[in-house]
């Protein structure tokens, strides 16, 4: 290979575009400054020392030219014009909503929310922390379980979960069958298929309301209720019937049926999931939304993804924070309950916020009027002698035409009258209503199927659910209650619900305040300009089943995003659909078995994973059916390569793939990695690039070009989409040429889907419930790459690695930087090592990052990879003043652990250990404290300028696991503190 | 009048509609409790004993049925789809702009922003004071001039306001002419020629180019640059001339041509004003847009309007706030320098952030590129044989044609390409550049003038004012630095402006996070739903003078909200042309002077105005040329029949009106309203009712129908336009049939009405600089009408009553209430006596609001309308928890003062003298003071969970006066105060 003087034309401005002078931190001025302390006369030179010229591209990325924030808003406009936001009736797991404006406004599109990091800090993090514990709590009471967690990515992969949490908790019977009802949604279905068949978990789908269980072993019952057909049926006796028989239990459930029907802990499930995006999140073209997991009792510690969970503070307040995490992925590794990582936290949030703003009558209301509809549209169809599939239903009707000319008819009518319908199968089409619907669309309705009558005055009354035709059966009533905690019932008034959204995101640190410097999770800028699309309704109002040429708009753009994804790394094509880097994992991790299945190559199964990956690449591994094996660090943290050579030697055939990261997770650019793809070829294994670090790499180097022939990128991370307090996240999935057969497939529950989209030609299992996953959020990531064009994108690499070394040298006399590369550089993130601190003053890394909360900053990433280290990573956003703000946190922090190396003050009684001092301990009338008040609140001056104070102080998290609470704590318990306080 | 029983059967229920239960804030069950506590079964009997039986109106208002939230949108989605956005080259004062989308969605749509209050309260109010400091030194360092006001509410009326200055300013010659430059824009001319008249100055317009100076005594002269042909001219003698002859000179300007213009104050002019528009607010049919007004130092004491400065808090920290406030009409009453309170701060704000983010080079890049676009098409025009009106431009190019015709066939080719051009006169046509601007538009224009090439290529350099053609004379090329102020020059990034707003929104107590009990501000709801459209680009892009075919959905909603609100008010007709209450009331008593004159009763020119009224009120009559006569008030609040008869008697034919607040002031419905009317009436006077506290009347009583010829209303106070820390505001005036022709023409500046609005026929002078005056926020108020509709409106009214009577009652004990009216009940708010209490302690009512702070509230209405006491108002949004917080905050006051009463603590020494206490304070090393620090912080328990800092203490305002500081102080301001702190 040649490396060209290409790269080297690029001027490397952070105003290389319009744009990129305002994503970009550093100015020309204040980046000469930095170059300067670290020995560069310009950015590129810098570069070039940084980054092997091994791996450098040859030629700059191939982008269109750069728009400004306008052009980019009108282009968005011009593809939300070839979109057309119908009536959606289709139903199938998505219902149309009203979004209460408050909550858009205040949640969805407030920045002091969506740029929230996952609450791994909870003295931070309290605010979001109690919205999640609202939907917790919601969860659990709607599904009458004990324990609901916040969240899961979508219904379909919950479903998919659940079967692993059976075959966790019901061990007797962990390799027995699982039975699924075949009224199930097909999506469902399909992603179920996928997955049990990587993991070689026996499934048989069979009638069960036709032909009850099967016989055999069985380990674990799924059913769905309401179910695909729209019926709703006491499961009551299978489930008594399937538990006897020594199987567990789960439901996929309708949260806002519920509130109507017998809950499914009611019924006896162990196990209720489902989505929340019926409560107010819009359709996003099928993402994303919030999936939820709820469990009886005892199943707690099987749970996958985040659960909040209540423990106190050290005062003993009450506290949030994330509870049971050894259950995870980040401490577990391959034996994690779940991949999990990123998941739904700003959805479930707007959804618990509905929950909130309605409270259990409002829900019911709401319930009763979809119901209520659906009804009076059945009465009038079968008034008029159609066939209904169901006689009992909560919003879905489904209608058996007598062929299939006449299903085509009555949905082309229903269309050319602005409804959109389910194509359910050749002759029957499905009419689901929900909270927008009008008794004129369902005057539509009826006469697209040939009803002449308004259905107006008929549907204009709310119903009660058993004074009518369908009603539930007496069994299915629900007459429990639900919601009971004050919070559902205090909140009334849109102005008490934009107090709470204000009260409980100022508890919060987010980017919105303050640099979130974590190694490895890129909090970089989401611009406004980024965010502004995803709420209009040409783009948030489609459902992910409409057809295919009322989403052209849609269609289009994602095809374009993920071109352009391909050509910045480098890969022959990209898969857009994984809706987490979780699921980008096991989608690329899936191709790469497939691949070697269709290559006859089935003895491959073990994935080698160096020591310092993320825990999710090992519980993907795992999930993909693949082995994991550990490949070792070597001294100076790249991989060993003696190590990888007799992992590869010990097992010489069944090497499927080895997952790197690059740069690694010691934020070193390692020079051999091309070396390492070589030898992994030529054994006969695939290389798997995580794309976790891509920010130390777009426009300098292509991980397609370098060696990988898959990778997941983390649009959440270098593509600007928000972390949201813990997701929404894209985890796309970017393949060589050779495994583009097995990305996934984009025909997912898509019954309408004509097969436009470039999709076509992938025929991997699909990993969500949706063609295109997290659609709703893509437009995130497209205008950022529009906006930055090739120089732009190609500055911010270089800008984040600049700001890294740069905090690195200024650090280097106080925390030594573990791990450089080349030139004592590192790439985008440096590890501070604290261990020999630690062992001198007793003052931990964690220590530290409570205390820093006091400087008003978020910590780094703590413990990652290397225990007693903080991971810090700038990204290329932050600017000079607030990285010498962090600079001079640090430094403070140092001299505190200095004055008890030299024994001024004991590490027991520090402001370190001591921290975070929320107001109410500064400010409170007892102090006796071995420092002073000033030193604990405003550790630097300029803080009496602009202080953020945490809500509580340091969290007992082992307190909380102990003493488990997932739901809402009574409000006396905070009454108790405030009279002890 | 025979009063049906109809009112009656209103359920008065706060969820009358969808909507109005999330704009109420009590629900049916806390309503019933407070309706206990006074001792009334119903809310609809509570409002029968309160409000005077022969006021009431006989039937409910006839409105539309009211709308739902997602209706109301869809309602606004089919007006907007009517309007056409184009591209707008009309300039003439409005100019199309990009508003950075981190501005617009973190100023214009945050409600930390717009739900403020006018910064009446220093302390809560640093970070907006802030942001107009920003605005000011901007002002002042483009125009040249010394100091700056922050805001006035367009550029014609500001222009009307530098008239008035210089009458007061040039004391010698205030009776001599104001001379006018022939080459102002039509609308400045139309607005002044109203003014002038009703205050019988002489003005002269001449051509100041071609004629030179007229002869007489000058007061005053009036420029403007570039002028409304667009010609830039060196005005440098005429103005030496000027001011040799004794005037004083004013320049009306564009804020962007001076950054490459030598500045008025180097012309030597003494005062600038013009509109900040172009500074990234949308053009939003006309308004709202904050105006400036710059003057030379000796002149500020005269200055208009809002006025920053800074001033040191207890502590001696720089601190912002309102200078120089006796200047004001809210303490000088008549003899005030303008009546304008509610001003345009949410628009300066906007426009100093535009400032901040582009810095000065930023600025200067953007004029560089706007007029280089105007010379490249200039370059062409003349090229194909065009004759151009000016030589020199900045950007803004006339060209005259042969003919009418060919004049119509250029628009109209324009129009069909989609572009809007300016009609100027019978065969000159305007075309006017902006930050928008493409060469593609360009080219598109000059097509449009037959010009076949594509000014693509050359319109693409940035060109320097000196190296083309059509460059400014050298003598006006700008060689002054301006924006210097570090703020300018620090906030690049958008992660910096993110941050830079949150932090400054975060120093201040608004709406969001608190009640703001104002008295006659009616600080209620603004809703999210209310405030969505306003940034749609078919609303907020629209041109004020764009032809009327385009906007179309704009008149209609205007005319349906008229109509809406002459229901409301019992008024024949309703313009809402005027852009502030102030302007309303000009309008108002413009009208009933010149109905007077056409009635040949020129000899009426009194005004009787009551002690208890808004200052406004009376410099307004002095503003329409009116004398104002004081009328007492009685021992009961209620006016001094007695007086008023004395008055009448006094000026037997000069009594042109009264002007009354109904409810009055004193928060109380007077019963003898009829009767003072009809006595007005008898002496041939006109009566206009100030619509102040109209949300106290909605749905109960009709001013039209009671009395009044004449009201003004606020729309940001009852009808939810937010108050946006100090406007926009909205201030319709409702006429009865007689007055109607004397409504503000509409067809200002508008080149290009058609008339087709349903505002013809009428003749007065209009009263600001477009048609439709602060269009761009009239959604807001359409929102709120639609969606509460007549039940929802009189319950919201009905619920005001009821919780200003429930804290009138809970706080009886504790601070009386000055005045009550029939069953000792209040209207929608109480005036809290202090007076005793400040006697017998010494606490006076502004230490009570200053207490108030560090409970987290927003003070009450101080000392207006009685010195020495509270107005508190609650409004029906306010929750019962969040009054029984407000509640218990007052009674916790009451008991410090108690405690100075019964001599525990020193009035000095006490927490009420020493109040606000900033966290700096609270948590500062020393505490010296008589009380524990947490009675300082957390007087009440549940602070401890919610806490609001304010980040100074109380402030000096007469150290600030006398040490006048209008612009930002250098950031060594705050480190000294750090150091010694």
């Amino acid at each position: 290979m040649t490396v060209t003087s290409v790269r080297r034309s690029s001027t490397l401005a952070p105003d290389a575009t319009e744009f990129s002078a305002r994503h970009i931190g550093p100015t020309s001025e204040t980046a000469a400054t930095m170059l300067e302390t670290l020995g560069y006369d310009s950015l590129a030179e810098l570069v070039d020392a940084a980054v092997p010229e091994a791996i450098r591209q040859p030629e700059p990325l191939n982008l269109p030219e750069a728009l400004s924030e306008a052009e980019t808003l009108q282009a968005l406009r011009g593809y939300a014009e070839k979109n057309q936001p119908r009536t959606q009736m289709i139903g199938q797991g998505f219902y149309d909503t009203h979004t209460p404006q408050v909550i858009l406004r205040n949640v969805l599109q407030n920045p002091a929310w969506y740029t929230a990091y996952t609450p791994y800090q909870p003295e931070i993090s309290q605010g979001r922390l109690e919205a999640l514990l609202n939907f917790q709590t919601m969860v659990a009471d709607l599904t009458g379980l004990d324990i609901a967690n916040a969240s899961l990515l979508d219904e379909a992969s919950a479903v998919a979960e659940a079967i692993l949490l059976m075959r966790r908790g019901n061990k007797k019977r962990a390799t027995a069958k699982i039975v699924l009802d075949a009224d199930i949604f097909p999506q469902t279905l399909a992603v179920v298929a996928g997955r049990a068949d990587a993991l070689g978990i026996e499934i048989e789908t069979v009638d069960i309301a036709a032909d009850g269980l099967p016989d055999g072993e069985i380990c674990g019952l799924v059913l769905q209720q309401p179910a695909n057909s729209g019926a709703v049926v006491d499961h009551r006796a299978v489930i008594a019937e399937a538990k006897e028989r020594g199987a567990m239990v789960t439901i996929a459930a309708d949260l806002l049926a519920l509130t109507l029907i017998t809950s499914p802990g009611e019924q006896g499930a162990d196990i209720a999931v489902g989505s929340s995006q019926r409560f107010g999140v819009p359709l996003f073209f099928g993402g994303p939304h919030a999936a939820f997991m709820a469990v009886k009792s005892g199943l707690q510690r099987q749970l996958p993804g985040r659960l909040v969970g209540v423990s106190k503070d050290a005062e003993g307040r009450p506290a949030y924070r994330l509870a049971l995490q050894t259950r995870e992925q980040h401490i577990r590794r391959e034996k994690a309950t779940s991949n999990i990582c990123t998941a739904q936290a700003l959805l479930a949030v707007a959804a618990s916020m509905y929950a909130v703003y309605h409270g259990p009558e409002g829900l019911t209301r709401i319930a009763k009027r979809v119901h209520g509809h659906a009804r009076t549209l059945a009465t009038a169809l079968r008034a008029a002698g159609q066939e209904l599939v169901a006689e009992s239903f909560f919003d879905t009707v489904q209608v058996r035409l007598d062929s299939h000319d006449q299903a085509e008819k009555v949905i082309a009518a229903a269309e050319a009258a602005g409804v959109n319908l389910r194509r359910v199968s050749e002759d029957v089409v499905g009419i689901s209503t929900d909270e927008t619907t009008t008794p004129a669309q369902l005057s539509a309705v009826a006469q697209a199927f040939g009803v002449k009558d308004s259905l107006e005055a008929s549907s204009q009354a709310e119903t009660t659910a058993q004074d009518q035709d369908f009603a539930f059966p007496e069994s299915l009533t629900r007459t429990s209650e639900f919601m009971t905690h004050p919070i559902f019932h205090e909140v009334r008034s849109e102005t008490q619900m934009m107090r709470y959204l204000r009260r409980l995101s100022d508890r919060d640190l987010a980017l919105d305040r303050t640099m979130i410097p974590l190694g490895s999770c890129t909090m970089k800028l989401n611009a406004a300009t980024e965010m502004e699309a995803i709420s209009w309704p040409e783009f948030a109002g489609i459902h992910p089943y409409a057809p295919a040429t009322q989403t052209t708009g849609w269609r289009e753009m994602i095809a374009d995003l993920e071109a352009r994804l391909a050509e910045v790394t480098g890969y022959a094509a990209v898969s857009i659909q994984p809706n987490a880097g979780s699921q980008g994992e096991y989608a690329g991790l899936l191709a790469i078995r497939q691949y070697h299945l269709a290559q006859g190559d089935a003895a491959r199964d073990i994935c080698l994973i160096p020591a310092s990956a993320h825990g999710t690449n090992a519980s993907s591994a795992v999930l993909a059916g693949l082995q994991v094996v550990v490949v070792a660090t070597a001294e100076d943290g790249t991989i060993d390569m003696a190590d990888m050579e007799a992992k590869i030697a010990a097992h010489p055939d069944r090497i499927a793939a080895i997952m790197l990261t690059y740069p690694s997770t010691h934020g070193v650019y390692e020079t051999e990695v091309r070396e390492v793809c070589a030898k992994i070829h030529a054994t006969g294994g695939q290389v798997y690039i995580d794309g976790a670090n891509l920010n130390a790499l777009v426009g300098l180097a292509q991980p397609g070009e370098f060696g990988g022939d898959v990778s997941h990128l983390n649009l959440h991370k270098t593509f600007c989409i928000p972390h949201g307090g813990g997701g929404p996240g894209v985890g796309p999935v970017a393949v060589a040429e050779h495994l583009k057969p097995f990305l996934p497939s984009t025909s997912v529950g898509a019954s309408w889907a004509t097969g436009e989209h470039e999709g076509e030609g992938r025929d991997g299992a699909p990993v969500t419930a949706t063609p295109f996953g997290s659609a709703g959020v893509l437009p995130i990531s497209w205008a950022y790459l529009a906006m930055m064009g090739s120089e732009g994108l190609t500055s911010a690499t270089a800008h984040a690695l600049l700001s890294a070394n740069y905090i690195a040298a200024k650090l280097k006399e106080h925390f030594p930087t573990l791990y450089t590369g080349e030139h004592g550089l590192i790439a985008h993130e440096c590890i501070l090592d604290l261990r020999e601190l630690t062992k001198a003053s007793g003052i931990t890394a964690e220590d530290v990052c409570k205390r820093l909360i006091d400087y008003g900053f978020h910590a780094p990433t703590l413990a990652f990879p290397v225990n007693g280290t903080l991971m810090v990573e700038p990204t290329e956003s932050e600017d000079l003043a607030e990285i010498d703000r962090f600079i001079a946190a640090m430094i403070g922090v140092r001299a505190e652990i200095q004055d008890i190396i030299e024994e001024r003050i004991s590490a027991a009684e520090s402001p370190l250990r001591l921290a975070p001092h929320p107001a109410a301990v500064v400010a409170g009338d007892a102090w006796d404290r071995a420092y002073p008040r000033e030193q604990a609140a405003f550790p630097v001056r300029n803080l009496l300028q602009n202080k953020y104070f945490p809500p509580v102080s340091r969290i007992d998290g082992a307190h909380g696991d102990r003493n488990l609470v997932c739901s809402c704590p009574p409000p006396e318990a905070f009454e108790l503190e405030e009279s002890t306080a």
